[in-house]
C-alpha cells in the first residue's frame, strides 16, 4: 500500500529548474515518496453506520483513507468488553493509515453501552453463554464491511480485542470465509471444539504468556482443537505480558490485565506482517 | 540496509538525454533501486576460519556480502545435531544477502564431523551433558565472530537450529552479551535453570506446535526459567510443524522431523522483524 498513482504524477507537475537541481530533486524526492510510502499523509474518515441483525439494530464505525483510491482490504474490528470505544476507533485508524478499510463492528446493539465493567461483564456473559447469538451479530458485522464500496471482498480479515478475539474465533468458527484472523487476548475456550473443523484461513493468536484469565486447560483445549481440525494456526506467547496488553486503559484495575508496551508494539508488528503474507 | 551511497552515485553519470525522458528514468529508477534494496545484486564471500577453544581447533565460516561496506551487524549461525553443513552455509549466505556478516560456529571441532545420526547424537549427547564445554565453545565462535573487521561488535546476535537452537539459549545463560538470539527448533531444557538470571537480550524461541521430540514438562519449565528470570522474551508455536521444521533433509526419517514449508518461511520473517527491532 503506497501513495497512489497520483502521487507520482504531481512529479511532473514541478517548475522547470536548472539540471543539476533537478537531477537532485527527483532523486530525494522519489526516495522520501517511497521511504514515506507506509506514512503517506492520510486523510482519515470515518462514519457510524447502523445495521440490523434480527431484531436488533446494531451501530458500527467504517474508518478509511479517502486520500488513495480503489479496492482495499477489508478488517473488521471486534470490540472488548466495554463494546466500541475509542479504542477500538484508534486502531481502525491505524488500519486506515495501512491502507485497509475498517469496521469497528457492533456485537452488543447501539443502545448497549456497558457503563462499567459491572454491566460489561454482563454482556460478555450473555454473548459468551450464547454463541449463536454471538457468531450471527459478528457476521453481521462482516457482511456490512463487506458492502463497503471501497472494499475488496476477497481480501478480509478480522481481528479482536479480549472479547472481541474470542468473537473473531467463533466468527471462522461459525464457517464465515476471511483469508485471516487475529486475537489479541482474546478467551480461546469453546463449548464446541468440533466446529474447528469450520476454520479454513490462517489464524494467528497473540497470547500474553503470563495472562491469567486465561486458563492452561483452555490454551491446551484450544491448541487441541486446531490440530484436530488441521487448522493453520500460529501462537505467539509475549513473555512478562498478562490480559489486555495491548490496552492502556483496560476500564479497570487488575494485576492480571495490564498495558504492556513491548507486547502492544510486537503484536501489532506480528500482525502487519500476518496481514502481508494473507493479502499478498 | 539497503544498496549504498556509490548506487544513489551512480546515477549522476547518465547520459544526459531529453527533459521528459530523463524525469521518467529518474523516477523509474530510483523507484526500482529503492524497491530492490533488500535484493541489490550481492557479491558473497565466505572463507573457513580455524580458531581455538582450550586445546581443541574449531572451524567455522564467516560470510558476508562485499558488495556493501562499513559496519554491520553480526549474527552467530549455530549448526544441528550434524555439525556444519551446506544447511547452515546457505542460512549463512541468506543472512549475508540481508546484510549481516554471518558466521557458521563450529561446536565439535574441525575434525568432528558426523557421518550419520549415530554419531550425531553421540555428539550431542556429549555437550548436552557438558554444559560449561557446550558454552565455552559456542563463546568461542561469538569472540570469533566479533573480530570480524566488517562487524559491529555493538550489534550481534545468535541464531541456531535443532542442537543450536539448544546452544544460543546455553550462550546467553552463561552471560554472554548480545542484542538477541533465535531458537529455531532447538532443545529448551536446561539444568541449570537458574542461569536464566544471566540472560538480559531478547529471546525468540520458534518451536514446532506439534515437536514430539521436546518434551511438554521442557517447555513448561523454559518458560518457568524465563518467567522466573523476568527474561525479555517471546516464543511463537507454529501450528502443524514437527522438529526440524525449518530443515528439507534433517539427514534421518523420522514423522516426528519434518520440513514445514509455511513454518519455515514464517518463521524466517520472525526472525527478520526480530531483528529489526534488536538492531534499530
Amino acid at each position: 500500500m503506497g501513495p497512489g498513482p497520483d502521487a507520482l504524477t504531481a512529479i511532473g507537475k514541478w517548475p522547470k529548474v536548472g539540471y543539476d537541481k533537478l537531477v537532485m530533486k527527483m532523486i530525494l524526492l522519489s526516495t522520501a515518496l517511497l521511504l514515506c510510502a507506509g506514512s503517506a499523509s492520510a486523510a482519515i474518515q470515518s462514519k457510524v453506520i447502523e445495521y440490523p441483525q434480527a431484531d436488533a439494530t446494531l451501530a458500527g464505525v467504517l474508518v478509511w483513507d479517502d486520500s488513495i483510491s480503489g479496492l482495499r482490504p477489508g478488517v473488521l474490528v471486534v470490540h472488548q468488553w466495554l463494546g466500541i470505544t475509542d479504542y477500538e476507533k484508534h486502531r481502525a485508524e491505524m488500519l486506515a493509515r495501512l491502507g485497509y478499510v475498517a469496521f469497528c463492528a457492533d456485537i452488543y446493539g447501539k443502545d448497549s453501552r456497558p457503563k462499567d465493567p459491572t454491566e460489561a461483564r454482563a454482556l460478555t456473559t450473555k454473548y459468551k453463554s450464547d454463541r449463536p447469538l454471538l457468531r450471527a451479530r459478528v457476521n453481521a458485522g462482516l457482511a456490512q464491511l463487506e458492502k463497503s464500496e471501497l472494499v475488496d471482498t476477497n481480501r478480509i480479515a478480522a481481528i479482536g480485542y479480549c472479547f472481541g478475539g474470542t468473537t473473531v474465533i467463533e466468527l471462522v468458527r461459525s464457517g464465515a470465509q476471511l483469508n485471516g484472523i487475529v486475537s489479541f487476548h482474546g478467551g480461546l475456550d469453546s463449548p464446541a471444539p468440533a466446529d474447528g473443523r469450520n476454520i479454513k484461513c490462517p489464524v494467528l493468536i497473540c497470547h500474553g504468556a503470563d495472562d491469567p484469565f486465561e486458563k492452561p486447560e483452555d490454551l491446551a483445549a484450544f491448541e487441541n482443537e486446531m490440530r484436530a481440525a488441521k487448522v493453520d494456526w500460529r501462537l505467539i506467547k509475549y513473555g512478562g505480558a498478562v490480559h489486555s496488553f495491548t490496552q492502556p486503559n483496560p476500564g479497570f484495575t487488575d494485576p492480571g490485565a495490564r498495558y504492556n508496551e513491548k507486547a502492544d508494539r510486537r503484536s501489532w508488528e506480528d500482525m502487519k506482517l500476518f496481514f502481508a503474507e494473507i493479502f499478498k
